[in-house]
């Protein structure tokens, strides 16, 4: 994979712990999950939660075995076709829409298959050194396991919220209640300036090239947008009046029926927000999360401002998360100190609370708390290349009608986000944990 | 319910004990079963087994226990929201397309549930004589149940029968061939006959009342259509002959490409059939299993025959299933017999085979293999009046634009069905146990 | 045409003059209607008039020509394809919900169309004696010519409804305000009768044949359910209680947001009623009209009655309409008496203001108001026989949920309805001009 | 409305000539169209001809004439509800996918409707001088009448097309055969270049302000791509290839069945196309045309290039579309030229057949034959302002989900496009003049 250059130069042992860590991680989140839990899709766009922990593990068997293993022969023969999400490449596979009506292998089945695939692949790691492109494709499936670990807490989060009964991933005490800081607008002079991959560390391809491109001046806010800011627009018809709202936006809006973010629901007065851990009120303090590019759009016109473009962010995150670095690999470093911040309360804790939702809304976190929507469509750098083979699928394909988010989320696994990282979603989506982070011209 | 005339004057210990049994059987049922397959609903018509099995609970402590039990108390104040299923006169209800997306209360829950319902039961039935309304509804909850049984089964067949794995309900030894009896044409002289329900023993409201008819002179089929017929139907060019088929029939062949009945597919020349115990060959012997009315009708006419009337049916399996029977509560005890013949092989086994796929098409059996389709619209008979109180919503709503079926399936419970029962479905419906039994004029 | 017995013996003369009639009578109620009003089809149950008027017309081109002349050429090789309605046995044909995009040929040119035809049959007609099974066809045009006739009025009024200026197809002074005339109920005893076409005059093949058929005691009411009553059940909210519809029913009420009939709208808290003559206020008097067999069900309950059988209806027509006749043929005279009365009083008039809303409901029209729901499902008869040929599609593969209306209405051409007539829609047709008349047990 | 910056100071006689002149060429476009083609809406995206006339006057009657007549009373008091398109802010609007269905005001009234206000309009421009709002107001009307006659163009095409008789717009002798000039590679060093209006004559808000951006080299091909190239994509299995195509773009693919462009058809081994002069056969040196965004950046990737950005494509236009020019007014005068060769042929035919189909590919024409897709998401230029007032929703709220396309096309009338022009369409679109140019990296 031409475009993820200076793979780590790790040694095998480094790798398998490294490997073995993040399995393992995959299995503590569905932890708290029954098998019923596991077994449902409630949209076309969730998979249930033992399809995500039977998927990872099937990357790694279709993508790392066959080349690392001579004669390796595929756990069951059917797999590949229930577990490929849209390898075409790598051969047929059952519609995604019907992922939630496959019962069978069940959730203790797909964990019999995880620990199967472990063996093999501790073999893999436990022997003689890779070749570069086993590494690398080890370390893909690593950084792939790590965004479904992401997608499993935002896809069940969807699921438990479709039933009544309103249940919580876990029951925990809520955590003390906090206060947004103060928004400021930080200024950028604009001119010539670089985005994309340094090329040291780990990245997709779709981070690369880094390259050139020409900012106009301009000012991004130091925080995220808060549940208190969003309660204001609300209030002042916010989801009621249609010169707000771009035309498919508002289209929406009518035909959804949409008046707050996804999870929210007013009882006598009070805004309520669903929860990993239960129905509780909204906060004022804390980033307002599960907002469609079409409300976020419609808050920043609403605010006299603009989403920022993803390179406006990633420059601003560069100088501003961590004032003093100038590279991008390193201020990769300080997000990941800003992520494991949000996250290291509790390192002993099986389940971290901090993944299931934000901290209050803080400059502290430039990223880490929520998504952020840039107005960028989601399309090839300049000089792009897909990876080779199959996994040149994993992002390229996707490159229309998408938008740009950047930053991490609170549930984003620690050390998985950088400040090249380039997710991104449809319009309309709302299920992940996107938020807003406002922008200006200066 | 005035409809349900001559109520059976049982005493409470043989009511008890036909309660715990008819709840045994569910469980029984259910118990193949992983929470995973008792979660999912593959199409808005099938029903999750755990919400059958929670529903069939909540209906005797939605209308017995109320009653019965002074100051009675849900189980779970939002579980009445959960497991209603179609009584708007029973208050709010989760919408029915929406029922698999529910994970909790998962398949163990519902088993305590139904336990703790058991045992207010139990205090009933085992207390003072019942009032006449309360024995009534105890009755029909029974009836109501085992129509669940036969649901629960064709529900989870559609299930299973969405894996592209093909996984079996249970692993049985097949059953060995046998060879389907010659068609005869059994001949009656029409004139004024009487059908409906005789008023002894039980019988649903819409089976009353018992009135007259006039037919013309008519034959009908001695024994179901079989696959083996349904072969040279296809063969034939049946499903590609526009002039066979109703308008509408035709047009759903082309809009769902319909080749072959459903579960039916081709390997290599050969026809396999998807059935409870896995997948097999087609046999010719066995009664053509889950067609549509379309189908049905199509294939009539493809015969030179056509589907007889409910009417026919009911005067000719009056008349032939037993004999010397004149009254038709006498004739239902024949049938339950034939019933009882197709599933008494194995009494001690907990799960009955024969439950799981028809037996040999013959003219032993007149009722009890499949249903079979008739061409008479369910609609009300003359002096039709519903059940009082919400459980008048148990058919009379129902009475638009579905097909009334007779006779009973492999799948219905032994004792359950008889001669003047009543089962209906649309016209596409293809997943319920539906047959052919031909007719024509004499 | 096995079914159609005895056609009518007449000379050439005879048969000619009345097909000039007929033929006429189409483009006099095309004449209002500008070439845009005749292209567009507002809804998939909609045809554009230019395409009624070319359709009736191919129809003489497809199945009596080619029989009646010697190598006779079509008017357009492209002609059957696009105006072939359903039959399948004359070849592919154009999509009916995408005869509304077909712009060319326009309203002038198939005037031309007409015209050719037109001529082509006068020839045929005024040439020797025609072959009975020519003179049945020509017969059987016709009446499909005046099916048409009606289902151009209903569908053009659809149109028009459809645009927001709500534009009059005739402008008309209003007719005299009327009043209904008191309800009674007409009591019959049951037990056999014989319902079905005597075989005098022409008759559609699902009329056939004559049959007994075995009736309770009933009582028909003695006129149509009026508007006034129709405000009255939605004053007591007939719209907005479930115990009072069909599941189906209910359901469709609510996707639908039904309040009212079709074309009924409130401005001020008054109801007004689109008509072909414009909008004007609902008239207490008049027969309620546009309501779909959900709706006629529903107020039937709400009204503690139910609606009649198709046979019901029939044998009570056969009694009322005409005391003194007994033959269905003679009360096929006194139904056509009736239907002339309501539309004779401007014979000189192109177009006749009564064939666009119905006369006060009255005693004495028992046919010719509004078509009339029965509870009957449209089925065969027993010992149905479809037509021989191509024309055997015009009934019988329509015989599936779809229900039997009886009488005629103000926009059925004079002389085509009669007592044994069966017209039937799908339950949730509003549009066509359909009507209520109650029946109870006796 | 600052974002159209030094509207023209021309003197009224001036304006009302060209009012006019633009005026009379819709009329002419609608000459060879029947009532009934002006009627029809064959897709939801569609318009009927007669729509266009009249809501391109309904624009200069909402828009101009209140503010420029004291005291004006509307044509018609309905004429704003159903002739308004999307302007939120000028009320209520008959629903877009309805407007098919309106049969009155015909054709010959819209006529009326446009001879009326046509009259205000003069009475107002061989007035007093404008005021500087009023004379933005008629020049936006202008262009906007403008577009509109582009888009009439297309939609007819698309009306015409649905018919199974394929009729043509206009019957014209087919142009003479050509052949494509060869395909070079231009050449761009990139780096920092300016993108937008200059603010020298009109441009729409979407094409301000002028900008920096900064480019990496590129190379842009001389021409747009032929039929001849796009059928050895097909023959090459494009469209049976899915890594060739973006996962959307394969779904869409195999929805719709897309095997070539839009309006393409075999016959026989042959490739015809539907054109506005009716069906020919396909010729290799024309450009392509019809195709959607997925089809052309599969066609790009098959290519071994890619679609260029709207930057480069502007950049490079300016540089080869006329050498000498440095300053986009002065290039847009380049375009215009290039486009009047196209269309000057004919200077006293009402209808000039090269509206209707484009001439050969060739590098002379920069633009003008084919709208060239570009890989640029629609979004807002930095520091983009909406025109104030209703007119602001003219182009800012459409600017997601669509993507951009330059050039304008045979269809585009002549003065109309510029070089910084942006028109936009969402990716699956196929019935606009779309063709494709491709682009590499240097």
């Amino acid at each position: 994979m031409g475009a993820v250059v200076n793979l780590a130069r790790t040694d095998a042992d480094e790798l398998l712990e490294r490997y073995l860590a993040v399995r393992a991680r995959t299995e503590q989140l569905a932890g708290p999950l029954s098998p019923e839990d596991q077994t449902v899709q409630s949209m076309p766009d969730v998979s249930p939660t033992k399809w995500h922990r039977a998927h990872t593990t099937w990357f790694f068997e279709a993508f790392v075995l066959p080349g690392a293993v001579p004669g390796y022969r595929p756990y069951h023969p059917d797999y590949a076709y229930l577990f490929n999400s849209y390898y075409e490449a790598a051969g047929p596979r059952h519609p995604r829409a019907a992922r939630g009506v496959v019962t069978r292998p069940g959730a203790a089945e797909v964990g019999e298959y995880r620990r199967a695939v472990d063996r093999a692949m501790g073999d893999v790691l436990a022997g003689p050194p890779l070749e570069a492109r086993t590494a690398f494709l080890v370390e893909l499936g690593l950084h792939h396991e790590q965004q479904h670990q992401e997608l499993l807490l935002m896809d069940i989060k969807h699921v438990l919220s479709c039933n009544p009964l309103a249940p919580a991933y876990l029951s925990l005490p809520p955590s003390p209640a906090g206060s947004a800081t103060a928004l400021a607008w930080l200024e950028h002079p604009g001119g010539e300036v670089a985005i994309g991959h340094s090329g040291e560390g780990f990245g997709f391809d779709n981070e690369f090239p880094r390259h050139t491109v020409y900012l106009q001046p301009f000012s991004l806010a130091s925080r995220t947008v808060t549940c208190g800011e969003w309660l204001a627009f609300i209030d002042d018809g916010g989801y009621r009046r249609p010169e707000l709202w771009l035309s498919e936006g508002w289209a929406t809006v009518q035909e959804q029926g949409w008046e707050a973010p996804l999870y929210w629901s007013r009882r006598e007065g009070t805004w309520w927000v669903f929860t990993l851990l239960g129905q509780r009120p909204v906060r004022e303090d804390e980033p307002v999360c599960h907002v469609s590019y079409y409300e976020a759009d419609a808050f920043a016109r609403w605010a006299g401002a603009r989403l920022p473009s993803e390179a406006e962010w990633e420059v601003a995150a560069a100088t501003w998360a961590e004032p003093t670095a100038g590279a991008s690999g390193a201020s990769d470093a300080a997000v990941d100190a800003a992520v494991d911040a949000a996250v290291d309360a509790a390192v002993d804790a099986a389940i971290d609370p901090s993944w299931l939702h934000p901290a209050p809304a803080s400059t502290a976190i430039f990223a880490g708390d929520v998504w952020q929507w840039t107005a960028s469509a989601y399309g090839p750098y300049p000089g792009f290349r897909p990876a080779a083979g199959a996994v040149g699928e994993y992002n390229g394909k996707f490159m229309v009608n998408q938008y740009v988010l950047r930053g991490g989320c609170c549930a984003t696994p620690p050390g998985h986000a950088r400040i090249t990282y380039r997710n991104f979603f449809p319009a309309q989506a709302r299920w992940p944990f996107t938020g807003v982070r406002l922008a200006r011209d200066s």
